[in-house]
């Protein structure tokens, strides 16, 4: 599958020639994660299960069928909803990044067969939507609000980008292309162009990586159009929009959670390839902002069903959250880009969080289901409560998104910068070969048993004086506890190691020479800022980078909510059961049990007397808390993330 | 104004001959409330603010003009939502009910112009309604689910009854009734006829009282036929549109609140009609549901921006409440018929609630705006919270429903039961002419400064042998604190008088009589259910039957999230102050204030060590709350019900 090309191999962003990257992806084939404890057997699931039943939706569902149409001219009615091609892209995308690792003949076809209808299905012009044909041809373009042309022109580009740098084959990069020229003359500030911006924002960020693929500056011109006509009423005032102010005078995420976070990493690629600094600023404004006020603890976004919106700050509710599968992934997105524009860990911290906690819940353990409804608490089983993975929606943006996001987990774990420097920010056992700007080979070998424990390996496979820097989690911070510490060949390393920092070693090495990193792994109860209402009183059970939560089936009879759990986080204990949800780590500690007492019988609201509540006797019981990606995989219950603790 | 007729003068449900009632309504014009220092002025500037401004929307956004349009076939087009017409019968309720009280010739002329034009405007084959005319005439009936006709049909049957009761004058019940002489004809499960249930309910109590005030038993059978065929999938299945379940498998309040609760109104209507003990059973336990699971403080209801809908038992929230003025409304609706029914004082106890914090809030002080959404909290002043009443709406179903409800609130003050017992349920100053069914008049005289003071005399003015019920509310209960007391001329009465129910005075009274009723008004300090999780650590403010709240503006530069009251009832001092707000009883103690710890600062989740949270130190201030009725009035400012107390 390899390709002969000057394009740097299945990067997951080329910012090789960009200005202001502090970071370059590394290709997704120089890491093999098959032995990975992890990793491994999700990634294969992802491609043999995944992306296999989802062709078959695909098919089953007249996705193909609609292109189809186009190229027999048939008369059979369309089907789905106007954004349905950006399913089939993100399905193409996600199935180009997977054969960039892997052999898959049959995946080969399938894909093949896609690109074939879809050189045939395209318009003379460039032109290419499934929805807008027939009588329906006559409403191309007539609202960029509404109708999501652009956004399907978007995924269709990102797909044809991880086609050519996984096959190096350039046929879909010349349909994206043709149509993306179709863009740029049609939308523009100048005579006998069109003024314009999408409602759903991921043109941007599509036609960047375009531009950095072919070297096409128009491209990237292009997209700057895109952003910089924001807020200045093309469409509508509504933050929905993201046509509510322009973005370098943003404050923070507003409107649909989804939208906000896909124009945030389009903006971000601008800022890599352009240096904005008023945008600059502002979009560190809007992530600072999002990661102290909005964000919930999975990484995930989005309080309100209601407009799919971001919410107000520390609006964060728990069984009624909305934190869209897509708005995880987008969160993922975001922050590897501002990762390499920056090189700040704390935007790997992020992407940690929502990887492990926002995008992996979206799908079930055997890899057919999904969310896209994320709640932190199913507390009723009420009708309409968010209980069960999907085998697929009508509005299927999530699933074909998880389904890329995966085939693209080798790409966030390691970047190089200018001077050659290995930046390691997620841990995963792997063996890489690295290519570096100086022509050399970077290979080394990660042996480790994370997220389950904090202990890493790294086997120096190549000698000489270069450096690594290895990610010192946010989430391993203590006070008086553990500290993470650094070995070479055994040696501790002196000076501290201090989480939320890269710690940089540099080094003549050796074939062979081992590099250890020891992250304290204890169960950490955490708490929500004062104004997260719903959190009053409450803790979260984290260990590592993985968020936990109490399910039903573990506490038969009992309502979770009246759980009550230790603040002491030494009086948990965690164990590794194999043969438990695919192999989880458990927390246990000895709980409490307190309902309400039975003062509160049939009253919603009571006069106190002089004590807050009348407490209930309490029965201790053992409280076990799973792993809250693995929530949802045994049957329908309850599940809370948010434990009531002893005072 | 008055008639010659042998209906009941203004009743607001003529429950006289009702199998199952144990109420009977008595005629609003037999209280005279002018000298009541809270609502002598607020019905007369319902009267002379609200009724005529909205008369002003009615002409300016077109709603007279649709029915004109009709009329003198002009081509102008027409204007509004599909369930306008609704809004302007409301209207006509709220002046026909006005007009049973007060000389108001202007209301006259206006009220006979536009049922000059409805009689003008109705087809011959009786159906009215100004948005299918035209090339929309073909859509009539084609969508009950979602076209609200039969919603604004029973608009205008509940308008001609207040009208015919107000007035004696048939010529709008002629309309009405022709319309649901049609209505009639064309739905049901006879040959020729079509199947249906409406998407809103309302027609259901509407024709119910039709039937009551022409005793024609059609109206009654069409109503039954309207509530019986709901649920069994004639519409949709969702909760929504309340097609979900057939009525009598009711167990709670589920999807639109207004609808919900407009059905529910319905249906008791009917059983208070027809036994229908299945129904009965299940109506009880939806209330209970409702009053123990889903009502806020206030008697507002509906937790859901999305789908306008109840939420899960418990889901609460404050800033994001929508809690709709008109789901208050239905619920002092709901629960008059409950009472009428059942002759439960806890019903009472509701109806209060609601209408002093769930209804009176949805209208400025000056009578001329309005809130839809009624959040309990307002945090942040963050674009698209709710913080100002508007002046009208597009959907406008909620200013002319205050209008109504507050033109009928001398209605629910007393009623009389088969044995010529008079129940208070309500306190206001005001004089009563209260004909009984023995062809006799019991006149008294009412005194008291209710809801600001619990002192309430009634000076009898009839003599005789008769009984009187005293509604002692349930929020007078207390434990260990000042006890109710009923005197009669000074005297004691012995005996306990119980929180929570009617207290009855059986005697031989004596012209000059006096007997007076103590309620106790301590400030309350009145906690929430522990799984109204917002709510946790947090108390409101009562006094009397009101709720209060802090604002903004008496507490400057403080976020209201982080002030906490005592717990301790005895901590606070209240004092009327006539110049605020239209003279109102202000609470007021000391407390703190005590923002989240620096710690916090651009964290929203933070590791425990052994502290829930490093507490910031307190600063002490004076806590100032109005009530909630009044809020918004002063200022856009922050505001909150639900207040941290010291632990």
């Amino acid at each position: 599958m390899k390709k002969d090309t000057s394009e740097p191999r299945a990067v997951l962003i080329n910012t090789a020639r960009s200005p202001n990257a502090k970071l370059t992806s590394v290709p997704l084939d120089s890491l093999v994660l098959s032995g990975d404890p992890f990793w491994g057997d999700r990634l294969e699931r992802n491609r043999i299960v995944t992306l296999r039943n989802q062709y078959q939706q695909l098919i089953e569902r007249g996705y193909l069928e609609n292109f189809r149409r186009i190229v027999e001219g048939l008369d059979e009615p369309d089907e789905g909803l106007v954004f349905r091609d950006s399913d089939l892209y993100k399905w193409l995308e996600a199935a180009s990044w997977t054969l960039a690792c892997e052999e898959d003949p049959d995946l080969i076809d399938n894909v093949e067969n896609i690109i074939s209808l879809l050189k045939q299905a395209q318009d003379d012009n460039g032109y290419l939507n499934t929805y807008f044909v027939g009588e329906r041809a006559g409403k191309r373009w007539a609202n960029l609000r509404d109708l999501h042309e652009l956004y399907c022109a978007g995924h269709l580009a990102q797909a044809a980008v991880a086609y050519y740098r996984a096959t190096g084959k350039t046929d879909l990069l010349d349909v994206a292309c043709r149509f993306a020229d179709l863009i740029c003359e049609t939308f523009g500030p100048d005579a006998g162009q069109t003024q314009g911006v999408p409602g759903h924002p991921e043109i941007e960020m599509a036609l960047i990586e375009l531009g950095r693929t072919t070297g096409n500056a128009h491209y990237l011109d292009q997209a700057a159009y895109f952003i910089r006509a924001r807020g200045h009423g093309l469409i509508d005032g509504r933050p929905y929009h993201q046509d509510h102010r322009p973005v370098s005078d943003w404050e923070e995420l507003a409107g649909h959670a989804v939208r906000a976070l896909y124009l945030s990493t389009g903006v971000t690629d601008w800022i890599i390839e352009d240096d904005n600094s008023d945008t600059h600023e502002a979009v560190d404004r809007v992530w600072q902002h999002m990661a102290s006020r909005q964000v919930y603890i999975t990484g995930g976004l989005g309080a309100r069903h209601s407009g799919e919106s971001v919410g107000a700050d520390y609006e964060l509710p728990n069984a009624r959250a909305y934190a869209e599968t897509c708005a995880g992934i987008a969160n993922v997105m975001w922050n590897w880009r501002m990762l390499n524009l920056e090189g700040n860990p704390r935007y790997a911290d992020m992407l940690e969080r929502a990887l492990y906690n926002a995008v992996l819940p979206g799908v079930s353990l055997d890899g057919k289901r999904y969310f896209y409804v994320n709640p932190l608490a199913v507390n009723d089983l009420a009708p309409g409560d968010i209980t069960e993975r999907e085998p697929w929606y009508r509005c299927a943006c999530c699933p074909p998104n998880i389904a890329r996001t995966l085939a693209k987990v080798r790409g966030y774990i390691a970047s190089v910068d200018p001077d050659d420097t290995l930046w390691i920010h997620l841990y995963a056992t792997h063996r890489a070969e690295i290519p570096l700007r100086n022509g050399r080979t970077l290979k080394y070998l990660m042996r480790t048993r994370y997220p389950w424990s904090g202990h890493i390996t790294i086997e120096v496979l190549t000698p000489g004086l270069f450096s690594i820097k290895l990610r010192v989690p946010g989430w391993c911070a203590s006070e008086g506890g553990m500290q993470p510490e650094v070995r070479i060949n055994g040696n501790p390393r002196p000076g501290p190691v201090t989480p939320g920092q890269y710690i940089k070693i540099r080094r003549t090495w050796a074939v062979g020479d081992s590099l250890c990193l020891d992250l304290p792994m204890p169960v950490r109860t955490v708490a929500a800022h004062p104004h997260a209402l719903e959190n009053t009183g409450r803790v979260a059970l984290m260990r590592g980078p993985l968020l936990y939560c109490l399910e039903g089936i573990d506490h038969p009879g009992i309502d979770l909510r009246d759980v009550l759990v230790p603040l002491d986080p030494q009086a948990y204990s965690s164990a590794f059961e194999p043969g438990l949800l695919g192999g989880v780590q458990v927390i246990e500690t000895e709980g409490k049990v307190q309902p309400p007492a039975s003062t509160w019988d049939d009253q919603l609201y009571r006069t106190l007397r002089s004590q807050p509540s009348d407490a209930a006797p309490a029965e201790t019981l053992t409280v076990r808390a799973v792993p809250y990606y693995a929530w949802g995989n045994r049957e329908t219950g309850r599940m809370q993330v948010w434990l009531r603790h002893k005072s």
